[in-house]
């Protein structure tokens, strides 16, 4: 038990080693050997666990994204109305690029890889599925417009929100993606939303959610300066 | 004379050569002696006109960015309104990347790159600039709302055309990019515009420009099938 213990611990130090160094210099940038010195560890021990950088590579982006699905549960648990969770959604995720590693790392490659024919579409696939549930039940309580078509705007905000998280990480390092972000859902509110109530829709604009305490330790990088 | 319109043609040739090679196989896999081959010239030819990989992946993403532009000032002199100008450059840059295999390279690159600590970052920049200037000039027609900030809205529409080009081209090799931006300005005008017609809101929204026949036909790459 104790030695099946360690075993899952050397396997995370290896990811976390592993992300840190494909956040640093990309997908080919990064060499076995800096993963495996930055992580502490040996290639032996890398070698038990995976077969190859691409496997590495891979787990990395599904950390990523099994944190992105865990969190559209965790803010669906907080029975805030559709558009709000919305909203939640996008600034966790900003906020989660800031602060994780892991995210910022599978942020980088899925990006690099974006452009190559085995693109990992798997991650846009599932985040548009989950928003797109929020927007049907968003018009099924009569908070989205029912002229709006829910796969089509949840194909949008992905794609929006890819983009603009994109373009604050290349012109201030992400210094202003809060911002951005919140940016964004003031020209698109008014366009979905039925009410057109100023103080209302500025009530969904600053919908929050952080995690609790526990986790955000868990994955919280000291060693970013935000 | 003949010698240097001989050496311009061998240049724009490697440089054709090697935005097939950085579309295909991104910065890292292209290697000199693949663009050589299908630039069908030697590695002489090559260092004679270029230092380096780098060098020439710079040059691809100042050609692209040279037709951006470029496709700015054209699409001014039609004298179209500001908002029709906006849509028209959105569309006009999604046919580009669709068409241009320069423009094609030039997006891949720029996002391989934008991860990287010497992320490029003036396209961007006058990109959003450009957009500004005629969001600015839409504001004092009267076309665009006048609780609308430039700087702001400009750097959405840049973000928000950049996350959906990149999500058409994971999900579907580009195949729907024209009908993801119409989608784009279907959820952007209604916010911007001062008219709340939709009869004229759908006018403006179907604004499309396309390069004079003799331009098209020097960029064309006849191997895409659109």
């Amino acid at each position: 038990m104790v030695r099946q213990a360690r075993a899952v611990a050397t396997r995370q130090q290896i990811i976390t080693g592993a992300a840190r160094m494909f956040e640093q210099s990309g997908f080919e940038g990064a060499s076995l050997g800096d993963i495996v010195d930055g992580a502490g560890t040996t290639k032996g021990a890398l070698y038990f666990h995976f077969r190859s950088k691409d496997e590495l590579a891979r787990v990395v982006i599904e950390e990523h994204h099994r944190t992105s699905i865990d969190t559209v549960d965790a803010i669906a648990n907080t029975g805030a109305g559709s558009l709000r969770q919305l909203v939640m959604l996008c600034h966790e995720m900003a906020r989660q690029i800031v602060h994780d590693p892991i995210v910022r790392a599978g942020t980088r490659l899925t990006l690099e890889f974006s452009g190559t024919a085995d693109a990992p579409a798997q991650p846009y696939i599932d985040w548009i599925a989950s928003a797109q549930k929020l927007i049907e039940s968003g018009i099924a309580r009569g908070e989205i417009r029912g002229t709006v078509d829910p796969p089509t705007l949840a194909r949008f905000m992905i794609g929006s929100f890819t983009g603009v998280q994109l373009v604050s990480q290349v012109l201030a390092r992400r210094r202003d993606i809060e911002q951005r972000v919140d940016e964004m859902w003031g020209y698109l509110l008014p366009s979905i939303a039925t009410t057109q109530d100023a103080a209302e829709l500025a009530e969904v604009r600053v919908a929050r959610w952080t995690p609790p305490a526990e986790a955000v330790t868990a994955t919280a990088d000291p060693s970013v300066d935000v």
